[in-house]
């Protein structure tokens, strides 16, 4: 086939030129470039209470994991695949020093050492030669942290102020059912779809405002003047919204590679800085979920964050509901499971998309050059991360 | 592995060839010979009270679309990603003059034209800098055609005498239901296997004759003589069957490339020309429906033209069913997703299908050569096209 | 990506090599080096009550199968597209002597000859140069077999003196739903996984024992001494176990090449020579399923010695219930659909396993030398092959 100059002229979808997804951005797989930067980053893997003595399913970065936790309290984080015969251990059984296999009851302690061969004389002479791959894992904030990547890359875990000094009354509280997603809690697209939308403003007053009506509050619907900035973490967002008692509404979001949602609440409960972190968990290429943790005053106030569309949450709407109100869910589930890039078309309110592109691309390089990429830390003694994020009331307009 | 000539006089599966499907026959995608071949006609891509202020997914030639009547009355139908982030306009917000993408809001008319970028200074300064890839569409008979070719090609959308002139009291009606395909409305197998059967009246006394009972009716049931002969769009297949009262049943069916199934009713409610004509629309390279538009006394005759098997319809009969009262869905979808070419075996029985294979080749050279493919016409000004296709009753017997 | 010594000492999942599996050993595919070893053999593809006059689809060896029975009383299994246009004989008709598609009515005998072509002059003057591909059965043990592979290489079907003699009052009882598979009729992995665990007797006091609670006996309970011998047919695993008494329960199980299991009843309700012979059938790369044959006194007793686990069969346990007393099944099933052979690592107690492999593989260096492997005779008067497997009591404890 070649199409001709009319075609293109006429802009018939005769003459669309043949589809290209950029994976370096996208795949999360071991070994390739995006996959790679994301194992320089501790991610969240599951709630503190999924870890337990029942073995618990886990697949991140495309790689399927089980999570438990012995009777000494230690949570462990395991390639599923028994390394004897490759038995899942989702059918082990927890005991007080580790898990064991239920084909031939290898038992492996949560750094993958192999305990006992029970099958094998004298309980395995050699067993002190194989180890089940495993990952080194942390708790905090209510969630497990997993660090999977190269041993001498490892970075300090880090902690965030913004979950660390609590005002009245407030304690910290998680969350896995994807708040944030506009969805159920696992997400049928690329992680990236739902990242970049951080760092896009501009479509709240469309999708959450004119479109379903206002899905968070009125303040936000109306559309913001706004400023993209480099942070040492990654892109802050900066939005003003004049009020008509002439002040001013200014509200500031961070994304924070590689997965960090730094959103303040949308529906602007308190004028404040931000009382929560979700954590975007590429659970392979083609689906994410989103990890929370927040300041809260009461128990399960992170999931009364949770939006409603014609007054229903997402799961009880009808297919014609959906395509009538449709939110964050529909818009980046709808860019496919992933998005092709080549036949995207920028403007001006794009620049925190292409910024953000920019920014992982340079990070890409970085590791290309043998250097660490942004906002890893290996001082353990570094003081808690603070965000400039939150809604603030403002006399003045400048976004300076 | 060797076979030898012992496996070959056997016959055993054993013996077997590596499967062949000749896909430059059956594939639909733009860029493949077939698919180019399909673009350079016309195609029925949905009912006319189809196109609403609703947005409805379309797939036709491997292709997702999304269709919508603007509230001028204009039909819109345009590529399903939005050229701006790649949402889906299933979404879309349909308004006085086009289809509004919910993600950042850019509007867009039935041409692909962006209207308003909401998010972008001054509305969109540079708007015109992007277009909706898009397809020209047309009504006629009920239907929405479009035409998904190159813009040089673009034939005129043939009007057909069969449709144009009434008979006393009757009118126009379309059908969406897949009449003709002995199933449900979307088939599950290549669009060829249905449309090479259009000239393939000898199943017809078997498949719908002493195999499931009579489906049609019982003057269909003999065995014909038949002759198949080229006509300046397709294919002719002429039947007849000597009758009791010395008479002849003529019947004339026609296959019009590249889908048309010019099928007088094999029910034979009367002996007149062909009432009806179905659009085979490849959905991909393993799904068809047929689109029917029709001559009619009453409104809802077409569906009644529907098949029943053992007095039941299609969805309603069990899997004992099925397997024992097969049909055309059946004998079609049960050669497989797309039919193994290199595992046929032809008789004199199949001179039809070899003809229409032949003459699908020769459009393909005749792309090739850049001419244009049969039965186009650019000539807006040309009379209907007429048919022969009918039942008849005739006193000789001669096929002449 | 690199990985540093630091990452393999600390054994992390980040320093796991690309997964490999031996495809060579577990593809069913004519043309693979397994897919042909496995063809030299015959192998059941049905119950004799299986075929009859309503088709029959088998899927064997990754192909797709037609079995029937005509009203002669001769058994047809015929490749399952129709070898004139496709269409699968699933939707034909048998007749006194043979199977007519639906499509067109060519009508085969069980040997696929083409015995008439109703639309073709004369009922099919050529009809001779066709022939619809099939396989040679055989019926014996209430169960019927297929040769698949090359006519000259087909081997005599073997009996089994196991089943041939019977003690008082046996018969011979055929099962087709899996015994021994510890789940569904249909298991979804690789038929090599299973086969690998007839000569793993390790696993039987962990899984069976241990793990679930005794699904066996309390005798199969405590770890065996076991010793692994080449027969002429395969390998036999041979297990003492010392009792309270001072006598030893003696054990002898013999995995036959290709797929047989012979295996004494695992609850040991009497001290004699094996019942019955289970063969694993390939249905493809993915999945398998097991036919049965044994002496029982009562019809129905090869059903009653399908396991339960908890007080329950398979199929009405929770999914709590199946990771807390997981079977063969989940063991198996829960290897991957092809389990992954370079993550693997042995012991002792997997010399089985490792005999299995080496002799499998010398099986494909045979073939590729154009010898005939292991166990395959032309000699039809040839005795009954007899086992030693069985459960014994005896009062040495020596495993010579």
């Amino acid at each position: 086939m070649t199409t001709t100059q009319r075609d293109r002229d006429l802009g018939t979808a005769y003459a669309m030129k043949p589809p290209h997804t950029r994976t370096e951005l996208t795949s999360v797989v071991r070994g390739t470039p995006m996959g790679e930067l994301l194992r320089r980053y501790w991610h969240p893997v599951g709630l503190t209470s999924d870890a337990t003595d029942t073995p618990k399913k886990v697949r991140a970065l495309g790689e399927d994991l089980i999570l438990f936790r012995d009777k000494h309290g230690r949570v462990g984080l395991l390639h599923a695949r028994c390394c004897h015969r490759g038995t899942t251990l989702y059918y082990g059984k927890v005991e007080e020093d580790g898990i064991r296999c239920c084909y031939h009851g290898w038992k492996f302690d949560t750094e993958g050492h192999c305990l006992e061969q029970p099958c094998e004389p004298d309980g395995g002479q050699f067993k002190d030669k194989v180890r089940q791959p495993w990952y080194p894992v942390d708790e905090r904030y209510g969630l497990i942290f997993a660090y999977m990547g190269p041993a001498e890359k490892r970075p300090v875990l880090p902690a965030y102020e913004c979950l660390e000094t609590m005002d009245d009354g407030e304690f910290v509280e998680a969350d896995d059912s994807s708040i944030g997603g506009g969805g159920p809690a696992v997400i049928p697209c690329n992680w990236l779809q739902h990242f970049e939308n951080v760092v896009d403003p501009y479509h709240v007053p469309v999708l959450h405002g004119s479109f379903s009506g206002p899905q968070f509050t009125n303040m936000m619907a109306s559309m913001p003047e706004v400023k993209f900035d480099k942070t040492p973490r990654g892109i802050a967002v900066r939005s003003i919204r004049k009020q008509d008692d002439g002040k001013v509404f200014y509200r500031v979001t961070e994304a924070v590679l590689p997965t960090l949602r730094v959103v303040p609440n949308p529906r602007v409960a308190q004028f404040a800085r931000v009382e929560s972190i979700g954590w975007t968990l590429p659970i392979d290429d083609t689906s994410f979920r989103i990890y929370v943790a927040g300041r809260v005053k009461n128990s399960g106030d992170i999931g009364r964050m949770r939006s409603k569309f014609n007054g229903k949450f997402w799961w009880d709407m009808t297919e014609a509901e959906h395509q009538q109100f449709p939110g964050d869910y529909e818009a980046q589930v709808g860019q496919g499971p992933q998005t092709i890039h080549s036949e995207e078309h920028f403007g001006q309110s794009d620049r925190g998309i292409l910024m953000m592109r920019r920014m992982l691309t340079e990070q890409l390089d970085t590791m290309a050059a043998d250097r660490d990429p942004i906002g890893v830390s290996f001082d353990a003694s570094a003081p808690a991360v603070e965000f400039e994020a939150g809604n603030y009331i403002r006399d003045s307009s400048s976004l300076s």
